[in-house]
């Protein structure tokens, strides 16, 4: 047993985006497990877009990091210390820990994991939270019905790409938005998506309209909303009569500051959503996947089984070792990862 | 018999708020009925925030006016001839028809009104599409729980004041937003609503958000939307996780031009927007009352009875003669009208 563990903490809140002196990797003394406790040693970590509203201290839908403390995620990790009963050492667990090299982690909190019957690391992407996220916004709140015309942005992503194959499981026409030819051709070819629009191509909204209006010809009925920006201002005006969106993830804006930041050129473009909305009858939910984890088992149920049949496939962006965090998740921000973008952070044992 | 009637049409499409030069009173020779069809004699015509959409040639949830054809509008009017069977001289009929002292109507577009169940033109308004609006925006897309909180602009209009009592009888802490203190005097004395404020004495968002903050001490759960505008941004960052917003109007926005239009010294109001409505789940929805026809049997057994009961009041601004239609019609979208608007064009015989 190491005497010492290593954590990334919050240094100081990031001022739009995120640099490396927001960071700071630490050593400190290897914790105990108390009652009810395991100290696990962590495999690999999830990097997810939300972790840079948590940097903030502005009111998001999970509590902020308090500076100097870790940063939180989840994560796949190997029990080394037991407290609890059900759990011994060696096993693989899941549940919500943090940037660190170890952690003392409630029993109460974990999911044991079965290494044979999928990669433990597919517990924090497809048949994880973000498999969950894709699978709940497009059901409850996409309401898809078959022949429809569905866009998701941020296509290859750990959430849209789930989004992408369960909308063609589902009879949609499906149009990605991604970054880059490359993932657009990944879109199309691995995922099965109709076509993908890559919005670095495009100039401006005007010109990512135009090019999702071309790929669009019946209009959109679903907008699975990953990201903001030019991508929805682009979409907005394409919205079908009784149009949906999800609203997943705002990527896009997720580095701006406060009220004054985000200003466009373009002037104020809440009376044109607004105008959308009330004219085409759109239904808008915001939702979050921590308020529809008792519906875990359905999709695992639903997902396992595609990802087993091959219907359903899966991409991981793999960064290795701890301190190599703080640079994945600011280049994921940035778009920089093509496909879930994991840090592992050590080999079981 | 007259040999000639009166109406009102469209001269030019409005460029912002329309100016008496937008429409022209035309004498032209009375019509006559086909098979199937009656001519009516106009008694009231209703005057709707919706019918500015209609004068632009924008895309809107109602085909546009054409140029040089009259406005269109709901109407009660009496038989003079009928050309169909059901319909004689002398009933009195509820359906769409224009700005004009007479109109030929499709028979099976009309409904008959019975004078002695409730006064006539009711059927504009409290018992009408305005009140259908109301019960159908709070019950299908607000989803109101007792001891929530409501806030409803334009709270003493035609739909605010039927969404304000009915938030009432379901119990809701309901807060009214109207302009001026009679307004806000009348929602609370005759009305019933909790609180109202009036948005003229608030010099911009920030005090209205002030005002409303201090009204709604457990936060906003269901935001009836009526107005758009500065009440809107007010009411975002007061809306509690899982709240509701149905979208039924945004008149401070109705005469703003194109996209370019209604930019604000304080910059692209979208991202936050967006934001909250990611953060706190919101579901936002938009609504047409013209999709909504079918329940009218349910809605007019309901609220017929509250009215009958003395539980919902309703008040009603009625300008005298066809001629003050434009005028009153133009006022109302500054909110100078005390209740429903209505047009008398003609008595009873």
């Amino acid at each position: 047993m190491q005497s010492e563990m290593r954590r990334i903490v919050l240094a100081k809140r990031p001022e739009g985006a995120p640099t490396a002196e927001n960071f700071r990797l630490e050593t400190v003394p290897m914790p105990k497990p108390g009652a009810g406790q395991v100290l696990v040693r962590i495999l690999y970590l999830s990097l997810d877009p939300y972790m840079r509203g948590r940097m903030d201290d502005a009111k998001s839908y999970a509590p902020e990091v308090a500076i100097g403390a870790p940063m939180g995620g989840g994560c796949v990790a190997q029990v080394e210390v037991s407290n609890a009963p059900g759990f011994a050492p060696g096993d693989i667990v899941t549940g919500m820990m943090g940037w660190a090299s170890h952690w003392i982690a409630e029993a109460e909190g974990l999911q044991k994991l079965d290494p044979d019957a999928a990669p433990v690391s597919t517990a924090l992407g497809v048949l994880g939270m973000p498999g969950l996220t894709a699978w709940t916004g497009l059901n409850e709140y996409g309401r898809p019905k078959r022949g429809e015309t569905l866009v998701v942005s941020a296509a290859t992503g750990a959430v849209g790409s789930v989004v992408g194959q369960l909308g063609k499981i589902h009879g949609l026409r499906v149009v990605g938005v991604a970054g880059g030819a490359e993932k657009c051709a990944h879109a199309v070819d691995t995922l099965g998506l109709d076509t993908c629009i890559d919005h670095r191509a495009a100039a401006d909204a005007g010109a990512l309209r135009e090019a999702l209006a071309a790929a669009c010809p019946d209009g959109v009925d679903i907008y699975f909303e990953n990201v903001g920006g030019k991508t929805l201002e682009a979409v907005i005006p394409l919205m079908n009569v009784g149009g949906r969106i999800p609203v997943c993830g705002m990527i896009a804006w997720y580095n701006s500051g406060g009220p004054g930041a985000g200003a466009q050129e373009g002037g104020d473009r809440l009376p044109k959503l607004w105008r959308t909305i009330l004219v085409n009858r759109l239904s808008v939910n915001g939702f979050i996947v921590f308020d529809h984890f008792h519906r875990y088992p359905a999709f695992a149920k639903e997902v396992g089984g595609h990802l087993r049949d091959g219907r359903i496939t899966y991409r991981e962006d793999v960064a290795e070792g701890l301190e190599t965090a703080p640079e994945a998740f600011m280049a994921m921000l940035k778009g920089g990862n093509f496909g879930k973008q994991l840090v592992k952070v050590s080999e079981p044992s």
